[in-house]
């Protein structure tokens, strides 16, 4: 077992060396054959989703897992689809980034690379393995999945059918590989693969997160958990507080941007609560309400200590009432995730109080948190939103997939 | 004991609220401040220095350690010079660097922001103590410091003259603060600070870098060892390979951009390698040669596998004869660190190819590795080298200790 690991990686690490070097050209030519190996392979792709389905059956696994786990045809055209939007995106790789000629004349540029190999450890979703295939292949990285027992068979025919997709484009099967053969134990190897990949991705749970955070001495770009707030300010507009605090609750409640908790200020709050808390509540939000917060709005259950700072990924909103805006900002810095945190308000003082002092990824003023999104921001692709302030921070485009190198062209300079 | 270590973290992240908002004008007067009471401390300095000196040797330290470890007053006016540079630089904090308006009118900025708190471990060189707070309080961030037991005394001194020119000029003396006094428990837990510790910053040997990575959960900005290759092509000019080669070999030998092995095209060992190495020679270099370079040079030593990867930081020199580019590429794939490697050559074909497959740090052609440097490159403060390829690979200036947040204004908008 321990060569055939090891293999991966060398492989992995062979085939990188590729791929760092493969024009814009082949990279979206493979794209396409993987998209189009995927609608061809659609009928055995979801025969394996099957058999992944019956052994999540018979395990107990709830309805939305195995919704999140299953493999339509009509599943398989999308994913084929998605791989297409990604050949449209422009090519990271090669771009200067900063440039200079040093008095001595040493031509300095520096330049976007591929990492090389990343690691990925997801859970029981096939259609991120495409996904995280097309956006490596593209940003010229390697990849070395593990996308968790759950979906096994179906994660080994989509690698198999992208690898004979890449094959059949002049490129190296190994630059998409999976070690879920090797179950936990390869996640754990992946972790502390040094010097065979580069960097490690995990995508899923906050617990998935946090175990690979601390057991990894491969360095991770975590994608954090949302526990989003939005300050309703003194001033803020009714009508305005009231869209935007319901959208960023109801429209999505399972996504890291979905709205976790509402402060309003306390001059502010019986003019602002009893609409926007009815709204939700007709909506089917309950309320976890704060003291003053419940003495408006009966209709709510009592927050306790455990609802602050809690991501709820449901139909539940704590609400709580702060005497100021510095209340306000306190408050989030206890509790927020540091993914999103929004305020509305009419006052600009306290708007660019609120976007300097709040340290998030991204700070709104008078606009919904679903909008913290790579789609949304322009990215196209969708890697996921990055909460650690290392590398990148907020949503991540293809370019945060990269890193850079200096070349330094000379003509015999020596350092003197 | 828990209590006050909680209480510096907590202390930390309470003042990196105030650096992250401070204006450029006020820390670089605090930075004014900083420089002129060490010169004013300079006795005290000096005298607490003299404690960890008197400990030191009975400790057994080399007269290598004990001269890093050494605070004469000429050294403390070097360090006040050195925290006076970093006024001149500009500041990084508030910079935008990318931005946009969305179709529904979002408008989008990415700007630079500190990382918050910043923890540093390093070993026995009081310069860093000074060096590492200033270019911190430059970039907005707060220091957590563990700067190991030889300098306790002279660290302590160095942080309450600090703290005390800080507080002088308004800002908060726990933006620098040590936690020397809690030793190596110190030190496990700032690495696992999360939620208090931003980013993790070890300086000094392989061997301590090491530790930190693999026991750290804290992000880390890895400055590695550098095992530096030069390879001389077959088209190589001698009079250039010559000074390059001396250069990068003698120059300074202690440091991580120091040549440490020499490759050489077969069809130019004959042609290159009496005169350079008949040099370095007489430089008092010891030359550790594979079979086919010790008979072109017999007073060579002959090199084992454990030469080659090997990071010397003395007058020694692995030297090996390569068929081809392919096997110098190869080589330096299997035992560089990726820091700083080099080409030699005249001919264009080969350079590139070189500049494209080497996956270093620094590539070069016709240059010295010794110019992989902040200050070389133009970055003024010196921050050290990251070979990692997360968040910032190369010489380091104040720009790599940020951050960024996304600031988004609306007037209104939720997502449809």
């Amino acid at each position: 077992m321990t060569d055939r690991f090891l293999a991966i990686l060398e492989n992995a690490r062979t085939a990188s060396v590729e791929l760092a070097r493969t024009s814009t050209t082949v990279k979206n030519a493979a794209l396409n054959a993987v998209a189009a190996a995927l609608i061809a392979n659609s009928d055995r792709i979801v025969a394996a989703n099957a058999d992944d389905l019956a052994r999540g059956k018979s395990n107990g696994l709830d309805d939305g897992l195995l919704d999140r786990l299953r493999l339509s045809p009509a599943r398989v055209t999308s994913l084929a689809d998605a791989v297409r939007d990604i050949i449209a995106l422009p090519d990271p790789i090669g771009e200067v980034l900063r440039g200079s000629t040093l008095p001595n004349g040493l031509q300095l540029s520096q330049v976007r690379v591929p990492f090389g190999v990343v690691g990925a450890i997801y859970e029981a979703r096939p259609n991120v393995t495409v996904d995280l295939a097309a956006i490596l292949i593209k940003s010229g990285n390697v990849a070395v999945l593990r996308g968790g027992s759950a979906a096994e068979s179906s994660n080994a025919v989509l690698v198999d059918v992208i690898g004979d997709a890449l094959e059949a484009s002049g490129l190296p099967r190994a630059a998409v590989q999976s070690i879920d053969e090797f179950g936990r134990d390869g996640a754990q190897r992946l972790m502390n693969a040094r010097g065979y990949v580069d960097v490690l991705v995990p995508r899923g749970s906050a617990a998935l997160i946090s175990a690979v955070v601390s057991d990894s001495s491969v360095p991770v770009i975590e994608t954090g958990a949302g526990v989003v707030h939005i300050f309703l300010d003194e001033s803020a507009d009714l009508d305005m507080a009231n869209d935007i605090v319901h959208n960023a609750k109801t429209q999505r409640v399972g996504v890291c941007n979905a709205l976790e908790a509402l402060l309003v200020h306390r001059d502010a709050a019986e003019r602002l609560l009893p609409e926007i808390l009815a709204r939700l509540d007709e909506s089917g939000v309950t309320i976890h309400a704060d003291d003053r917060t419940h003495a408006i709005f009966p209709k709510s259950v009592s927050a306790t200590e455990a609802d602050w700072g809690h991501e709820y990924l449901s139909m539940d909103l704590a609400v709580k009432i702060v005497d100021s805006l510095d209340d306000a900002i306190e408050h989030i810095r206890r509790y927020s995730t540091h993914h999103t945190d929004s305020i509305i308000t009419n006052d600009m003082a306290n708007a660019e109080r609120f976007l300097a002092d709040v340290d998030s990824a991204v700070v709104m003023v008078n606009a919904s948190s679903r909008f913290t999104d790579g789609g949304e921001f322009g990215f196209g692709a969708e890697v996921g939103i990055s909460t650690q302030k290392l590398h990148a921070r907020g949503p991540m485009g293809l370019p945060e997939l990269t890193s850079t190198k200096w070349i330094v062209r000379g003509n015999g300079q020596w350092r003197r």
